[in-house]
């Protein structure tokens, strides 16, 4: 364990507030000395709030949580507050089942203010809250304080807030916590906005053009020509303060202020935090601060998996002999096809690596575009590009592309256009938990006309529906896979067209039939060989591969077999295979029981993928049950 | 008909380009004439298709649609845009079914490049078009067009594609046609700017800033002040062109000029059509130009509905024997529960008078938040709201809710937060058709763990409703109604406190049952009495009022008869009362056949609400003949 002396006595933010200011930097240090040695053997989020540990002692010194709110926009950033809300004990399970939730949740403390699992929502939230102070006249006065990245501030729903946020008396504070980068590196106009009015370089710039273009017209001698173009207090105001895109959109603008450097941020914030109205404040922070590795490669080191501390040597498996992450063997197969197809192209929201988009987008960097942490735009810029006869694949997480729902079905399924999405992070996800289980895909996206929805079992299947997309022109084509490894070391297959809308019988069998979609296939057979080889059961295994449209005569197959059903998919069971499954049944007049096992109607909890298919029943052992009380009640 | 003799010769956008820019102003005349006429019988979108018409023809003549794209963001303002292109002789048939489709539609003209029913998306779409145009590298080069209002660039969406529309190699030019309206009043720091550097008051006050700072820094003379001071294009250029929000994105920035002014706006398209890049062309037009009733008051003016051209008096009906509308009920109903629990506020996204949330913001301003079309903020910030004690009313169209589909999942019913969303035009909507239908809400709100899915049958049970809902802390509760009038004289009832997933037995029998949800009730009575009076069939009618939690209780009734039953509902047949009903019947055994009645899975088209009730199949007779039908398979 790593000595941490200060930290290890303050077990709330009133012990911090009584400490003297000049022993801050100790506990800063002893925050950076806990996560390195915390999070080396326990894997979680590690650059992001190696870079903010200034910002949350200094945000906790100055203000009086939890009677003041703080909301960080995505908690990748909020460990640091975790140590700091008498939670330094339970950190050593933080991210397992029925431990810590890895991102700050309302259940868990009272000083974690909202969910923070998807980017961008701080300040529309904040707002609320700090209007809602306002209704109540709260006294004394709440401070409400929104921390948000420089990569969550471009997402339409931050600039939303942002207009809305002078519309109404408030004393919403928001910082800006910008360290030029978010997972990956940052893009979009805002981002390199903020480059310039952070760099000497923009401000250079645009105080010349300020000259030139008041000497032009005479307004100005050569004689003050030196005095503009140095750094200057009336043309920065002018050029970066008064009329920069924050104060265009009424909120008080300051900044850009080191975000290292701790007493200079408590004093900014003991100045601003009594100030009437929204204000902005920006801060520059360095991902990975305090640890060397970290700071120079800070993508690789967002969540670096385990390490040693000492050395930085990232522990990270280079075996050959183990299979692909399904993410790979999207981003490898997405450079071969568009070798070949000219039209496809590769859309990801701020997450080349974490969708592989960026093997694609290393081989063709004019092929792939990255939008920011801009759901809903990536859709609907796909929709423009399918429109004039381009083919994109759209890489987004599962629960993230849920921002683009009213985007898929008006921008895209509508108008009946060949975008394909690529929906990565499906289903259960473990240990990033509640917020980014890809539960509800299966569900949203069946009810949607004309959508073509499908989950590959293994490596070779996905690699076919890949293929099949761009083989014709089927509208809008669905692809969802999970998180992690795959299983096939041979992973790489001639790809071949499938048919739209046809399964494939697995195993044939009597007594029982299942019937699942995507990679649970896997736990199917395991419970399946086990229910054979000790019950002696025979049991039919269908892999549906398409949700929709619904393989019927598979269906017609499968129900004139008038034996149980069992449906097993990755998913909630409100909406999607289960639903459609029983729906196909009742309206062809079988009257077969089905048996649902999925994801149950809850926002299931944080854990090992495997904790997580035992808690949901959805493991080989939960299914093998259902199958032998199936055949029981059959009987 | 109107005498529009230049109009009635031209074809196509062709015919346009053959005529003489001086014979353009008659060609205007002409439409506006059209219009008056028009849309005075069949009614329609009027006064931002006024404010649109030099811009519409402006456009067409100087860009070779169709090879040039327009893209329409939301069609209101797309009429003069039909009539131009070979559709004015089927605008009689404007919004009816068979039709024309009210707002652009791909699939009825090449000129119509995308769909255009939900605000905010055109930059997104037309930046797709742009950059497919560049990847293809074509030659001559196309022109992409978007025509953007000033309420929809205050959409999260259009930030989105503005702030990606620089990141790459394309000629997007983007027209910011700025009325100063949506439906309703704009709302929005980023209006407030645009109406900043749109008026000299604007210009001065930031013309003497600027004065000031360089004064007070003794970098400007005192004779040099009137300069300074007068309208001056160094300042301007500094203040509003060089570095305003825009440019701040890496957009150039042309304007404002007078959209009316047809000669200046074919110019200024000409100079700036052949540039490189990103650019936006700010224009200010007046909604309902060139009708004097409908420019003094655009708001009421947006849609009309039928009215005297010569005198410009509408045929709104006064009677006070009419039944109101649903949204009356609501905004009433609003105003007396806000008088007796303090902590209700209203939310509404640039709808006031779309939801009649006008009503209760007339009576009490300070407790009505207009976030303008900024759907996920609404829902957002509705979660701040609740999670700090308040209780906010969130009145979202259905069909524009599916933009904040994620925000309802993670910002709301993730942390269980009372907010209840008020989902108008839940069901088929009428005239304005396919991008309008609330026809998913059911669907997509059930897969939503923890989520009260509500729909009254009636006004009374609507309040009811509206009262439960702020009565005890349920956690996230919407109530779907329908567009257009209710049928109760009486509506104000006492309210009361309903229980939650309780539906209600309407009439009992036992040959068949029909399950219905929400108002379409209505249609089921009246085909129950003709089943009962013309075949003597003995039928149950019960009103399951909850989606979910669906009432059990009143299933196992149900299901004990074992007689066939219908389920009629006014959504999609995937997902919603029917996907819940056998969900339940398979879970507990029963085999009851159900017989499915509601939207079908595609897009369904524009018409009046029972030439689409029959389309569907949803219509008295539709019903009774369902009815028939398992009477009939029950024997």
């Amino acid at each position: 364990m790593a000595d941490t002396p200060l930290l290890d006595i303050l077990n709330s933010p009133e012990d911090l507030r009584s400490l003297s200011q000049d022993k801050l930097p100790q506990v800063c240090e002893d925050i950076r000395k806990f996560l390195i040695d915390s999070l080396s053997s326990n894997p979680g989020h590690f650059a992001s709030s190696m870079g903010a540990v200034e910002l949350t002692v200094a945000l906790h010194y100055v203000f009086n949580t939890p009677y003041d709110r703080i909301v960080w926009d995505v908690g990748h950033q909020a460990y640091g507050h975790k140590l700091l809300t008498g939670r330094r004990e339970q950190f050593e399970f933080n991210r397992k089942f029925g431990g810590l939730c890895g991102f700050p949740n309302p259940k868990e403390s009272e000083y974690d203010t909202f969910a923070a699992g998807h980017a961008s929502n701080s300040i529309s939230a904040a707002l609320g809250m700090a209007v809602a102070s306002e209704m109540k006249n709260e006294s004394p006065r709440r401070n409400v304080v929104a921390v948000i990245g420089d990569a969550s501030i471009g997402g339409g729903l931050a600039f939303e807030g942002i207009n809305n946020a002078a519309n109404t008396k408030n004393n919403l504070l928001i910082i800006l916590n910008d360290n030029n980068m978010s997972i990956d590196s940052n893009v979009g106009s805002l981002n390199s906005y903020l480059g310039k009015i952070t760099t000497s370089k923009g401000y250079n710039r645009l105080r010349y053009k300020a000259y030139s273009s008041l000497k032009r017209h005479n307004l100005i001698s050569e004689r003050l020509r030196g005095k503009v173009l140095r750094f200057n207090n009336s043309i920065k105001s002018l050029l970066s303060n008064k009329q920069n895109i924050f104060e265009g959109l009424n909120v008080r603008y300051f900044g850009p202020f080191d975000g290292h450097d701790l007493n200079r941020l408590i004093k900014v914030l003991r100045e601003i935090k009594d100030m009437e109205g929204p204000r902005i404040l920006h801060i520059c922070t360095t991902k990975g601060k305090g640890y060397a590795p970290a700071e120079r490669d800070p993508a690789s080191w967002h969540a670096p998996g385990k390490f040693n501390p000492q050395t930085g040597e990232r522990y990270v498996s280079t075996n050959q002999n183990e299979p692909l992450k399904y993410q790979d063997v999207f981003g490898k197969t997405m450079v071969e096809l568009a070798q070949k197809n000219d039209k496809i192209v590769g859309i990801t929201a701020a997450m080349p690596s974490g969708t592989s988009m960026s093997i694609l987008q290393e081989e063709m960097p004019h092929r792939v575009f990255d939008v920011g942490i801009s759901e809903g735009h990536a859709v609907t810029f796909a929709g423009g590009l399918a429109k004039d006869g381009m083919r994109p694949y759209c890489a987004i997480y599962s629960s993230f592309l849920q921002r683009a729902y009213d985007h898929i079905i008006h921008d895209v399924a509508l108008l009946k256009l060949p975008v394909t999405f690529c929906i990565d992070r499906a289903g259960l996800v473990g240990e990033d938990g509640a917020t980014h289980h890809g539960a509800l895909d299966l569900s949203y996206l069946r009810s949607i006309p004309g959508m073509i929805v499908a989950a590959p079992r293994n490596e070779h299947w996905l690699r076919n529906l890949l293929y099949t997309s761009q083989s014709d022109n089927f509208g809008p084509f669905a692809i969802r896979y999970p998180r992690g490894a795959g299983k096939e070391i041979n992973w790489k297959n001639d790809m071949q067209a499938v048919e739209i809308g046809r399964g494939e019988r697995i195993s044939e069998g009597n007594n029982v039939v299942v019937l699942s979609i995507g990679t649970i296939a896997d736990e199917v057979s395991k419970a399946i060989e086990k229910a054979k080889s000790e019950d002696d059961i025979s049991i039919a295994h269908y892999d549906m591969v398409f949700l929709k449209p619904i393989d019927e005569l598979l269906l017609s197959e499968v129900a004139s077999k008038e034996c149980p059903i069992l449906t097993v998919e990755d998913g909630t069971i409100k909406g999607g295979l289960y639903s459609a499954v029983i729906e196909w049944l009742n309206d062809h007049g079988y009257k077969s029981r089905v048996y649902p096992i999925g994801i149950p109607d809850e926002f299931v909890t944080q854990g090992t993928i495997s904790e997580l298919y035992h808690y949901c029943g959805m493991d080989c052992e939960s299914i093998y049950q259902t199958i032998l009380k199936a055949n029981k009640e059959n009987k």
